[in-house]
């Protein structure tokens, strides 16, 4: 039943409706299309096509469709809309959500937006999120939720329940709280239904509820409702009042653009680009660490020339320098990788320097195996057992500072608060390399006795 | 309120409550101890201490605690527990938990197992679930949901609610069934709230429902349900029939494990390993892509080799094979972590031929910018400025070439159906530094007329 899909032809049709202005046509069409799906296809029109589709569609649907789309794609949407049609708009949207949109939008037309919104409550609450900071569990909560008083009588609260469920979209729990706004616990929805109705609030309630700061980390949001397998979250301030509430969707893209962002950190891009974006787009995000990557071959090359003498008698040395960035590269990132996903998922125990002690053995280990293999090869190719010799110590020598280099960075980084990520991909390779170089000619030059 | 934090001394102190079996002490310290609060405590201790608490604590706790262990040590655990005591754990588990419990289990002691649950209904579930593949929606689904009939009246309906909801932690949406079995729609908790009960089913339920197919990919399941902000999805069978469940924390696990393969692939880490395995587990993920990366580093210095009659003259160039190597690699991933990131949202449209050409495009431009760089550092450096141009030649066709690899192979392994994911990391790398140092020489050798 879940299958739609956008394909070419469907595209072509729509635009060609569209720009034939059959509206009814186009209205009975998209009638049972998901708003998710909609914002697909608004993906794929041009900009002037998918205005005149979200100015066509009512605003119940519209609204949605425009907190799914590409931002770049809203964007432009929403520059074609006017101050009223942008109210309208996020008078159907929940809270969150229009916060976010508005926050989008540029300075000059935020006030005017605000004031066009037709219901007060509605926009004194999407101003109050304005104030959180986006990346805050304020940034990402809405203010729809089902509160009721603990000194309410049973009756009022189901009246009361009913009147404030009709804005919520999803209703996990029933949020209990005091005089003073303070959470104080929670009713499931399940409890109504499996109840009598006839007890007061007060004996009914589970006084223990899970809740987030507001000015909690998303990621460490994730984090609590990951682990505790939780749909949606109370948020209170700094006294503990009740001010807004997280549902597990938000936290799922969370979730999922934080996995981006890493992956995209670990192989050098430095900023959130698609695959779709302009050629100019993905540069400015590609670039920087590849001028990185540039200076770090530009040293490594200078670290060689510095060894030039070595060149006549020992050109095979040479030869391996590739093998040996190479190897360090890999171990340095494969490193990282395991310890950044072992902070992002909490799971590193012990000390930092028991660590990097395992890390070492490991290294060590791995190390030995591989430059076993490189030494049998190596003195088979060229016969000279002293130098292969002297290119597997290197190499042993070279993965464990790699290693280390791997471990601890990403360690380091944290502490001080910084991303870890950051030390992952073209970072440590670009390091290792001239680490690793440095080292590989120090210890052919010791073995070979030059 | 939600400041769970193991420290060392909760962690020695329950330690010692165990060793000197103060059991009362020990029931009361974690009786208002989440669930996954409690496994990451049991994570920390010895086997036979974490064993002692999962046998006296109670089963409808422990058994949550069980699916939220480490696999090895829910593995160690269980070895510990007699087959009676297991079934006592699955008997209060959820179908899907517990089908994932027994196909953790020894086949000796699977049937065994399942004879000792007592619910005979819940078992004959359990064992309907272990029918399906693991990897698809079918093994993700549990059978705890709650259907209705259309023909029912309301008053039988309200009434199998009440009694099938005691058995379902979170009941989202109550499924409508005909009498084949088949899915037709749903109700929602929240109609049921803010609705009159007098109407029959058949006039107040939606015949709209999203659901997937029993066979369906979980990384599927998990677009679907991300995209449409789903809590939970029900599951058919080929047949139309509902047979199952799966709820969003089930899917935020997936999106999870997913998102750490994809990391763990693209830095040379062949299986799901965790910074605080043995160091012999983590050989045995890390040494594979090593190994490959050491056989393309000897790759590399072979080529090398064969151009050995240049290095009197032109010694200079094998001082810049780690920075073409390094660009190479670079370039690759990038390009790479691009694509997999886009075939993994969903985000790719337009032909392949298109994106290559999007792809040499971007290519050519950061390699001109990258070359023009190193044109001139190298024209300073060393003042020949026919070589400096050699090198940097290279350098724009070395980007391009692994723009191209790192584009193209992804695509191609997708069009396979094999996992993208693969070629990133070490795979990206290691033949982008074969391919081009080759083109590098091969282009230093045309440039400088040897």
């Amino acid at each position: 039943m879940t299958s739609f899909k956008l394909t070419d032809e469907l595209l072509a049709r729509i635009a060609q409706l569209i720009e034939n202005q059959k509206d009814s046509a186009l209205v009975s069409l998209l009638e049972e299309v998901h708003y998710a799906d909609v914002a697909e296809i608004a993906n794929e029109l041009k900009v002037d096509e998918a205005t005149y589709l979200i100015k066509l569609l009512d605003s119940d649907k519209t609204s949605d469709v425009l907190t799914e789309l590409d931002e770049d794609v809203r964007e432009a949407i929403l520059s074609n809309l006017s101050t009223k049609e942008i109210a309208e708009e996020l008078e159907e949207l929940d809270t969150d959500d229009a916060a976010d949109i508005i926050a989008e939008l540029p300075d000059e037309i935020v006030q005017e937006v605000i004031s066009e919104i037709e219901d007060k409550e509605h926009a004194k609450d999407i101003v109050d999120l304005l104030r959180y900071d986006e990346d805050s569990a304020g940034g990402l909560m809405a203010k729809e939720l089902v509160k009721v008083k603990e000194n309410w009588n049973v009756l009022t609260c189901v009246k009361e329940m009913r009147s404030q469920a009709e804005n919520v979209t999803r209703v996990h729990s029933i949020y209990v709280v005091d005089d003073e706004e303070k959470l104080i616990g929670r009713l499931s929805l399940k409890d109504l239904l499996t109840t009598s109705t006839t007890s007061p609030i007060r004996d009914v309630y589970i006084p223990k509820v899970d809740s987030v700061n507001v000015n909690e980390d998303p990621e460490e949001v994730a984090k609590i409702m990951s682990k505790y397998d939780l749909e949606a979250i109370p948020v209170v301030d700094e006294i503990g009042r009740l001010v807004g509430r997280i549902t597990i969707d938000d936290i799922v893209d969370v979730i999922k653009e934080e996995a981006d962002k890493d992956y995209q950190l670990a192989a050098g891009i430095s900023q959130d680009v698609e695959a779709d974006d302009s050629v100019w787009e993905l540069t400015r995000a590609r670039l920087p660490w590849l001028i990185l990557g540039l200076f770090g071959g530009l040293g490594a090359a200078a670290i060689m020339g510095g060894f030039e003498e070595m060149i006549s008698k020992h050109a095979i040395l040479f030869f391996f320098t590739p093998l040996i960035a190479a190897m360090a590269g890999n171990v340095g990132v494969q490193s990282s990788a395991i310890i950044v996903q072992g902070l992002a998922n909490d799971d590193l125990k012990g000390s930092v320097g028991n660590r990097l002690i395992k890390e070492m053995l490991l290294a060590l280990l791995n190390g030995l195996i591989l430059a076993a293999i490189l030494l049998l090869f190596t003195w088979f190719w060229k016969g000279d057992f002293l130098t292969a010799l002297a290119i597997s110590i290197s190499l042993i020598a070279v993965i464990i500072v790699a290693g280390f280099i791997g471990t601890f960075t990403p360690l380091f980084l944290d502490k001080r608060g910084i991303d870890p990520a950051i030390a992952t991909g073209p970072f440590i390779t670009t390091s290792n390399d001239i680490f690793g170089i440095l080292i590989y000619f120090w210890i052919a030059k010791l073995v070979l006795g030059i």
